[in-house]
């Protein structure tokens, strides 16, 4: 078992630092040791917005945001040994870690909010060299369209949106895949700075959406799915 | 825990009774304890094929179709306090039971044979009253579409396909529901027929493809899903 998403203790040092700053708030951010997620608990301190873990937001306070940043990766086929292995440990990466934040997104996300998952771009159709990951991040991306529905439990006004990288510029990817374009992955300030636009108002999808992250040549745009 | 799908083991019975017989054949049906999954039982020895189980799969002859009709239903929103137990059962109903076939189909299934899984219409888009099932359901449909791609471990010329029902006339159905429009309910018998036929090469849909079946007023119609 590699890396399981956690909720972000990272996040638990920034305390209440910024608390009664006019624009900061409060984000919740699942995985938050990860690459990306660690990444986001960065970005949005230097905002000076406060980061909680899971057993913080059992007080009253509600979070503007919840991140679910964890996951993960496994290939093989459906024949492959590793198959119910793999499709186990997917599960429990992306869909499970989707499945408890949408759930504390219905008691702990504000009127308003938004609550994001991580799917993969390649799961928009078949991925024969990966079928556990492509199940999972399918999962991930109907759940985000369940999401939107009228009485998913989401908070009044809140959205879910889910966004569907093709290669994130982590370390373990660096490590994993050294010959690689390198100019085709995304960073992950990106996807910080995407996550804080969303949460601040400014240009943030409808719910439901799954976003294309496709990044070329080192310059990356938001597309929208066109479906699941 | 209700019930969970399991190799068909009505099929034992069957034993070697057409063994020999021209257009006879084999096949797996997992979950031929289930409404539907008896009732394929049923129509394949009528038609003098032998059905197996698991057990009997060890050997070296081949199966010319399995079926995964296992599944269930359980609905709640993300907000539900059963949301997790909801989730683990429907995984393990759905998604457990079509990747153990997908696994089987790599190893026991013959060249041009068939497998089919069990997706359902309602999530081709979001299901914000059933979020388990949903997640579950999808991510059969991106199971099929990853087993139809090269390389996914299926046996040459062999083929993928997923039902999506909306409804189907179970007995189970009948009782939880027994005010509704059975009129647009699917007859077990027309699903079995349908297997039989695809097995047999008659229409049988491209591998990869997610065939809705949409039944009005009596009258069922396979409609083959876009995408996704």
């Amino acid at each position: 078992m590699r890396r399981r998403g956690r909720p972000g203790r990272a996040g638990a040092a920034a305390g209440a630092a910024a608390a009664g700053m006019a624009a900061a708030g409060r984000v919740l951010v699942y995985g938050g040791r990860g690459a990306l997620g660690s990444q986001c608990v960065r970005y949005f301190k230097s905002r000076n917005w406060v980061t909680t873990e899971v057993g913080k937001l059992l007080g009253e306070e509600k979070v503007d945001a919840i991140l679910c940043v964890a996951g993960g990766w496994a290939g093989g086929s459906a024949k492959a040994k590793s198959l119910y292995n793999n499709c186990d440990l997917m599960w429990k990466q992306s869909v499970w870690t989707s499945t408890i934040s949408s759930h504390l997104a219905t008691k702990h996300l504000k009127e308003g909010g938004l609550l994001t998952l991580t799917g993969a771009q390649a799961a928009l159709s078949g991925t024969p060299g990966m079928i556990g990951y492509g199940m999972a991040k399918g999962a991930v991306h109907q759940l985000c369209q369940s999401l939107a529905g009228a009485n998913s439990g989401l908070p009044s006004g809140s959205a879910a949106v889910a966004i569907l990288p093709v290669t994130l510029d982590t370390p373990a990817n660096r490590k994993s895949m050294p010959g690689a374009d390198f100019s085709s992955w995304t960073s992950l300030e990106f996807i910080a700075e995407t996550f804080y636009n969303w949460i601040t108002g400014k240009n943030r999808p409808n719910s439901g959406s799954l976003i294309q992250v496709i990044t070329t040549g080192g310059k990356t745009e938001l597309v929208a799915a066109a479906h699941l």
